[in-house]
């Protein structure tokens, strides 16, 4: 199958879930349910859901059923990090996915509760899924390691604490990795765990979904440069105080560091990926994106 | 044993384990270490964490240091809850627990951030945790519905958008139910759940913490009106515009309404304290507090 339509496959997939997964609009108080439902189906590319669902796949897993609320699980999480992301106090930004952010559209109270709520959401369905309890061990321990203090939190950290005139590339590749490519990584660790995949691949969907991730956060700091805000969805030029690799490498030599990331993930995913090449063409596709 | 005595000796334990529990402050990103420890390690009754140990204990548990992570998961979600309600779009309140709140101290991306961190932290810390796999799944169930937009959550978003105009018992009820004591509540649960307690206790034990939790919000509400600013280590009078059980039936009603919740608490956790009459003297005390 097309790399695209294979994307826009499991994207409807999920998105189907995600709104059996959320609570109903109408679910006391309903400002919240509104809240956490507007985000989480504002749209989204669906590529940590994907990776999770993907490499289960690939990893010899078969009951996608059982699969698909771990999936929502990170959809969850990654959208209560949008939002608290975008507030006023850390990047005040005023559109995500093509519309105005929580905070402008719900007020700073609301988004902030929000972005709680799906964040405690998202472990009540890890909860109440019907994995077996020592696989929801081993996951809980992954993310919360991934999602955490030494994980995206700690890289928002150093993103709200660096600025432009901080030439280090040690502190933007601790800013990239946690902020973006540790998730990516779990999520791909996760359908593994969740397949049953020995230790040998589990450390290659771990590496690999860590390199697709650095790959992905530089191609997203070059949009913000390039891209268009119509087709981005968001805010452009917003990095403009930030410490990125255009801001540090330039635009060629950004791209070209995505493209040597992106190498890299797929010699780790060959493993899991040989026949299928659903990763590597997925890899590719996220190379050239425009949004 | 005396009820502050051992109140204070267990508060000493969870104190304690909490310091082992939280990432030591060097760790990397300082900052956030800092801010994640600062407002866990600023003090508190322990209260949660004590009934934890509490109901564990009566209900026959012997494997303290098993559970201790369990109640410090409890200390660092009601300490994220603490910072974010804290924040100027919210409650807006400078002080809490006797020094400045995290974002007075840190600033307002931070304090975002490290409530993040330690709401993300305490699912680490039951992930980590030695209890078997099938207990953690039990508790996490419980405790994600008594802490998520059902529960602590949906109590915050009707509290923020009640005002004292209101004069609806029935919304009061719920505010208070949700935001207070449903945490009450599923830290008994959680006791029994770890000590292997049938189905009856755990009824009890739910049913117990919850009006113990009522009674517990509207003293709070009380010494806000009455109490003195010293000793309850926050700002007093803030709750002027909020519907409150002073604002809408007065204080002396309010502390007959208080002790009412009390016997009712009595009278269902009666079945695991009939001995002991630790949990009945937790109670009193409670409603007895200036702080």
């Amino acid at each position: 199958m097309h790399i695209q339509n294979y994307l826009a496959e499991w994207k409807g997939k999920i998105d189907e879930k995600l709104v059996d997964c959320l609570p109903p609009e109408n679910t006391y108080p309903s400002t919240l349910s509104k809240a956490m439902r507007y985000t989480v189906l504002a749209g989204g590319k669906r590529i940590r859901s994907i990776l999770l669902i993907t490499t289960y796949r690939l990893c010899g897993g078969e009951e996608i059923e059982k699969v698909l609320p771990m999936a929502c699980a990170l959809e969850f999480i990654h959208s209560y990090s949008l939002i608290h992301d975008d507030l006023p106090a850390i990047d005040d930004d005023g559109y995500r996915r093509g519309i105005l952010s929580s905070h402008k559209k719900f007020g700073e109270d609301i988004a902030i509760l929000a972005g709680d709520a799906l964040f405690s959401h998202a472990f009540r369905t890890i909860a109440e899924s019907s994995i077996i309890p020592e696989k929801k061990e081993k996951i809980l321990k992954v993310l919360t390691y991934a999602i955490g203090n030494q994980g995206i939190i700690g890289g928002q950290v150093k993103d709200v604490e660096s600025d432009v005139e901080m030439k280090s590339p040690k502190l933007l590749r601790y800013i990239h990795s946690h902020k973006t490519a540790y998730f990516f990584s779990v999520s791909c660790e996760m359908g593994g765990i969740l397949a049953g995949a020995n230790k040998e691949k589990l450390l290659s969907l771990r590496r690999g979904g860590l390199f697709m991730g650095m790959a992905f956060q530089i191609i997203d700091d070059i949009l913000d440069v390039e891209g268009d805000r119509e087709k981005v969805g968001k805010e452009v030029n917003t990095d403009e105080n930030k410490l990125t690799y255009p801001s540090m490498f330039g635009l060629e030599f950004s791209k070209k560091i995505a493209r040597r990331y992106s190498e890299l993930s797929m010699k780790h995913l060959k493993l899991i990926d040989e026949k299928e090449e659903t990763l590597k063409n997925m890899i590719l596709l996220l190379l050239e994106r425009v949004k």
